[in-house]
């Protein structure tokens, strides 16, 4: 797409240590060599862009100031750290970011020492730190703890729970307050608003920081103005930031972009701070290359590109993906029945929610990075005879999940989950699957579960979920396009707990659960050429499970196989327990179940994730000719 | 134990709307006598004492100014509801609190309408209240939503999260926090630090408020005034508390047992209120009965007691409790090998790290109502080279679910998890059942699943823990006192993956995970009379599974019945799984699974439960029974 840039300076850095060599002058060509690299870099994998070009300077100053691995930089979401992945001895395989067996998109402890605490997830960082200093304080072999957070990532819950025990241990710690001007969506919740006033009132502020305990952080000759300053505002103590509230020292705001302000002040911080200290730290994303800084999310995630351009590089798509799907069939919905409301959290464009805004503003709540919240508020919503969809990725949804159990499941609370990446995700990893949520999902009491085996499919299960009321509903969907099937004109309901016959055949009958449906029927050709075609159904539900149709395919076949893109504990597990109790395994009844595999699998395409999980056609047809005794060569 | 009290007001008292015919005087007499009678009541059934008598006047006055059931009050956690109940139509039932059929002791929509959500868990009003407030903007027929929260629920992150959503919504809606001098333990962090300062400055924190909007909410005369103090403060606006950062007014501290302060204070914010505020209230756990105030926990729970003496009547324990077992285990190990470390959630007491705290207080980390922080924390401590157990209920632990997945188990990182009141816990009911730990944990690759038999086995678990360092492990054990069996001089680490066979039988094999061991022991003494004794094993780990004891049990029998106390997708589904894969039905092996039905059972004794959950001896003998084809008569 673009030749290698010319990063004479930047070629000299090997590992971090390497920036110690360099003055403050070339430390600054070094930032324009990190950011050029890194346009170059993701113009050729395609990833999260905006917010690596947002922390090129700061990266250079925390790698310049502290020392890694010994210190430990902890970067939140890690989306960010293809600069700081270039610094720290990956630079020769950073044009293998996110795809199999190249450089995770996200940081990760087995990747490299100077990855000290991997992530994907928002908001976990500060926790971390918390642990890494609390740990040195008890003796262990390690330096300072910087947790770097976006404002987005701040209004995690988790986020504030660290800070109140950072406060309250009052150890030195650094959380730095990467304050976006645009995180993924554009910045939701009071946090926002408050720390745009704070910048907006930056001298006022500076005077508070000193009034509240910063005076030992500055140079000599300034302590003594500093401490009058703190006695004229005496009685003011309780005021401060929200920070200081939380017992941290607060300094900033502070240009994310100027190393002329960056240097100095970490300097000044690692040699004199003795507690937990917030800097507040104001950056741009997509900093330096305008097609970035032009688009409305900083160029947050973005395909393969044309560097002089920005133009990028499209796969043609053949099929609605699901996400649209899902949003459009919710719009119809929600034109139908006015108390459909929608909930996200941080995620409008992800979920596809941001069509429903659009139609339909007031009804559609962005609650920032907070899913558990989001959860709970659902609750409240149809507590109050409201109809929430709450839309969230199976594997943030995790977040959530004592508010599913506690405050929707047990409440009964008619509450609509619409979990959308679920299975495998491909380029995001193992942090992204959603490998877990049809168990923890389908162990709840009154839920009733769904997966869509195909877009069409996915139409009447929002259709299905719109119109019942009588507790709480799940449905889940994939990653990317549909199969590209007929689209029906209206969503249908479907009645609850009843499954479909896809296929009539013989003596197997496989029960599919999701999208794991297309390879089953790729299976079923390959076997039918064999005259061995089995029948195929589709479950749709997991609770309640369909024991007629179950019972039917037992009564009429040798065995059965079912498949999900699930962890143990899931669908086949369900399916287990109800053959069990009803004696069908005493008779000799024959049984399989595929789920996913007992291991986190890496970054790939989800193609080669399935591969590697064998759960694609060829392995579904080596099962059932498994259960038919049929003896074949195992496949290389 | 006492006689009912004279309620001369109360007796007129039916419904909340019975309060608006009383005058001030009568309203503080009324809750003279509220107080009085939810002494006498909890001196009969137990449950939380202290919470309830610190928000009597609380109560009164909500009741008194609001219009429940059409304004919704939302008590957060729900312990402190008993006055509540006296007054909302449940005075006749009082005296069956946490009892079988009778009351719950939490908060609970199923039970009255004055209920508007329930609870059990800590911080959730807030969100639940958002969600009444935006349904209402959206037409919804609801009045005012008004949370209320403890200064111990408010470090919870979802508070906070819904607190940066409501001041970003900026709807009508009253956030009461109910700052206790005490939570269940001394209040941690830096919040409450915080909270303390606030109340040490009163006189200049009315002002700032003052300053920060609520104008609108003062009388007529005193705006002019207010208004130029508002000057007078301009280019502050940034400071005020970190309550108004994130878009509340806020309004206090007010002495929260003063009805002379409170009532014209909610009348005022209710007839003027136009966004959200917060109203810091100064309460004391266990105020107006002194043996509960003189208690360090304010009375926060308790068994039946005397009333005019305030002891408690205990039964005799005959064995010592898990949670003690666990503790002196902990304190053992850690005695021998100091990186080990502890970590509760607000819970020193409770998980028995009290003890642990005692003996070594440096490296015990009490991190507040914040489950999500607790297991990341845990996860850092880990990844600087510290061996952190970290303690939590199973119930409270779903709230560090994604924690654990994506911090402790994606990075393997080997952290310890206890997880205490495993199973059903009794008196607390539906909302504190630990149903669903095992299958929640079991499903996550690398993580090592633990269940103790009896206390001698969490004995060895806890070593076993201590020892392993190759990534994270758990072990679970259920509430109360252990089976009485001899305890081991010290814990002896067991073999990973490696169950024990306990009694040697013939025809059926009953494999037990965890605590119900004592009762199939049970059903084998009944069954081995009818000279049917099966054999009896004790898995120790649902992961990895002992593959070979499951063969060795399959190659010796006809039957496998897995028990264990938890619900579906957990033991049983591991087990079906194998033995499936294995082609061990293909061949007419006979299997069943024990777990919890799919209901959330409500409050009972834990025996009841498991009555009602079928898990008894007897039920236990009667699969056995229907696996050895012997017929039986059902069961009354």
């Amino acid at each position: 797409m673009s030749e290698t840039p010319k990063t004479p300076i930047l070629d000299r850095v090997r590992l971090p240590s390497d920036l110690k060599a360099l003055n403050d002058r070339e430390l600054k060509k070094l930032a324009d060599e990190l950011r050029a690299e890194t346009i170059s870099a993701v113009s050729v994998t395609g990833g999260h862009l905006g917010a690596g070009l947002g922390v090129v300077e700061l990266t250079v100053a925390l790698h310049a100031v502290f020392d890694a691995p010994r210190d430990k930089i902890i970067w939140d979401v890690g989306h960010q750290c293809y600069p700081h992945k270039i610094l720290t001895g990956r630079r020769d395989r950073i044009r293998t970011l996110r795809t199999k067996g190249g450089l995770s998109g996200f940081t990760k402890r087995s990747e490299s020492p100077y990855d000290p605490f991997g992530a994907g997830h928002s908001s976990t960082s500060i926790s971390a730190a918390v642990g890494f200093a609390a740990a040195r304080e008890l003796g262990a072999a390690t330096g300072d703890a910087i947790a770097v957070i976006g404002d987005g990532a701040m209004t995690g819950g988790m986020a504030f729970e660290a800070m109140n025990h950072a406060g309250h241990l009052g150890k030195r710690l650094f959380v730095v307050l990467n304050d976006n001007e645009m995180s993924i969506a554009p910045p939701v919740g009071a946090l926002s608003a408050y720390l745009t006033r704070l910048y907006a009132e930056g001298p006022m502020q500076d005077l508070k920081a000193v009034a509240k305990g910063a005076v030992s952080l500055l140079p000599e000759p300034l302590q003594e103005g500093a401490r009058r300053a703190k006695e004229m505002l005496k009685g003011m103590a309780v005021g401060g930031t929200l920070f200081e509230a939380l017992g941290f020292t607060y300094v900033g705001p502070v240009d994310g972009h100027d190393l002329d302000a960056l240097l100095p002040l970490l300097r000044m911080l690692k040699a004199r701070a003795t507690g937990p200290v917030l800097i507040h730290v104001l950056t741009k994303k997509g900093k330096g290359y305008a097609p970035a800084e032009s688009r409305p999310d900083g160029g947050h995630a973005t395909n393969r590109f044309d560097v002089a351009t920005g133009v990028q590089v499209k796969a043609p798509s053949n099929a609605p993906n699901y996400t649209k799907v899902f949003a459009e069939s919710l719009v119809k919905e929600a034109a139908r029945d006015e108390k459909i409301v929608a909930v996200t959290a941080a995620m409008p464009e992800g979920t596809g929610l941001n069509l429903f805004a659009e139609r339909f503003p007031r009804r559609c709540f962005d609650v920032g990075i907070a899913e558990q919240h989001a959860v709970t508020f659902s609750a409240g919503l149809a507590a109050a005879g409201m109809k929430p969809f709450c839309a969230i990725y199976s594997t943030f949804l995790q977040r959530g999940y004592d508010q599913i159990v506690h405050d929707v499941a047990v409440q009964r609370l008619p509450v609509r989950f619409a979990i959308d990446r679920a299975g495998l995700v491909g380029a995001d990893g193992a942090t992204h699957a959603g490998s877990f949520d049809i168990g923890f999902m389908s162990s709840l009491p009154g839920m009733v579960v769904m997966a869509a085996a195909d877009e069409a499919e996915l139409v009447h299960m929002v259709a299905t979920a719109a119109v019942h009321d009588e507790g709480p509903i799940a449905f889940r969907y994939p990653r990317g396009e549909g199969m590209g099937v007929e689209m029906p004109e209206a969503g249908v309901p479907l009645e609850i707990g009843k499954g479909r016959i896809v296929a009539e055949g013989a003596r197997v009958a496989i029960l599919s659960y999701g999208t794991r449906l297309a390879e089953v029927l790729k299976a079923r050709e390959a076997l039918a050429a064999r005259g061995l075609a089995p029948t195929v159904a589709d479950a749709r539900f997991v609770k309640p499970l369909d024991t007629e149709l179950i019972l039917r395919l037992v009564a009429e076949h040798e065995a059965i196989l079912t498949i999900e893109e699930g962890a143990i504990g899931g669908f086949g597990s369900h399916v287990a327990q109800f053959l069990a109790e009803n004696g069908v395994f005493d008779r000799g009844f024959r049984f399989r179940s595929m789920v996913l595999p007992d291991t986190f699998i890496d970054h790939a395409s989800p193609e080669d994730m399935y591969r590697s999980a064998g759960m694609n056609a060829p392995e579904i047809e080596a099962k059932v000719l498994e259960l038919l005794g049929v003896a074949v060569a195992k496949r290389a």
